[in-house]
């Protein structure tokens, strides 16, 4: 229609919305949506649990966003809350048995939802696709040269 | 650091946040954030103004969304709503002379910001990335068979 659909940021905004749409219905039936599902994967993929603070981190989403969705998940007795066994004081996101099990439904959902939208690239292409997202989302090599040097 | 890391709806969520974090930087400046570039955008590049359904369709945001866009940037003199030449009935969003300036400037600034996320990728690879991702916005062609019938 315009030139905004040679923008690679407008384009990168639209498909993340369709695909969060196209996965938030997919995930419906199992009463979740994709940040929640997010949130489950990671805690369950942790062994011992995730931080709040790197659940913030890996789904760039602020600290308060976090504490909401967490609570979700353990209103839910999907997720809980446990020390970590290496600092007491610190409390880790670990999912439940039921936090497991539903997982492992939602998985199998949210690629369902997710081919929906993407069901017109071939494996190769998803892959290729991948590849560079994963590029995107690391950020150009001087900018983490720049995260490193100030950490 | 998980599985997540190899979803291709997760790093499209996360490429998506982090280009638009880095562009809302670069729009700082010039008192745009993201979405209100893309309204100023949509409504310059259209010889006679956009309507605001037609916005809402290209963005993907809801219609209540975008009449507190256009609002927001009518009371910057930024656009106006103007009558449709072929259907009075109709309003039509359109950039004002000073838009049609600002548009310019935050063109180049949306650009730098873009790619200070993109850095890593070369040309060739960033118009790969476009390709694909125009591939997912229209979604499958069974989907487009769908709408069309629908429609």
């Amino acid at each position: 229609m315009t030139a905004l659909r040679e923008d690679v940021g407008f384009l990168l905004t639209r498909a993340s919305g369709l695909v969060v749409r196209a996965t938030n219905a997919a995930l419906a039936d199992l009463g979740l949506r994709v940040r929640q599902y997010s949130v489950l994967v990671l805690a369950d993929d942790a062994a011992e649990g995730i931080s709040q603070r790197d659940l913030a981190e890996v789904l760039g989403l602020d600290p308060s966003q976090v504490v909401a969705l967490v609570d979700e998940l353990a209103a839910a007795e999907l997720v809980e809350r446990r020390p970590s066994p290496t600092d007491r004081r610190q409390r880790l996101v670990a999912a439940t048995a039921k936090g497991v099990r539903l997982r492992r439904r939602a998985d199998g959902a949210a690629a369902v939802g997710l081919q929906r939208q993407l069901g017109d690239l071939n494996v190769e292409e998803q892959g290729t696709l991948r590849g560079l997202l994963q590029r995107v989302v690391d950020g150009p090599e001087d900018a983490r040269e720049e995260t490193r040097r100030a950490g």
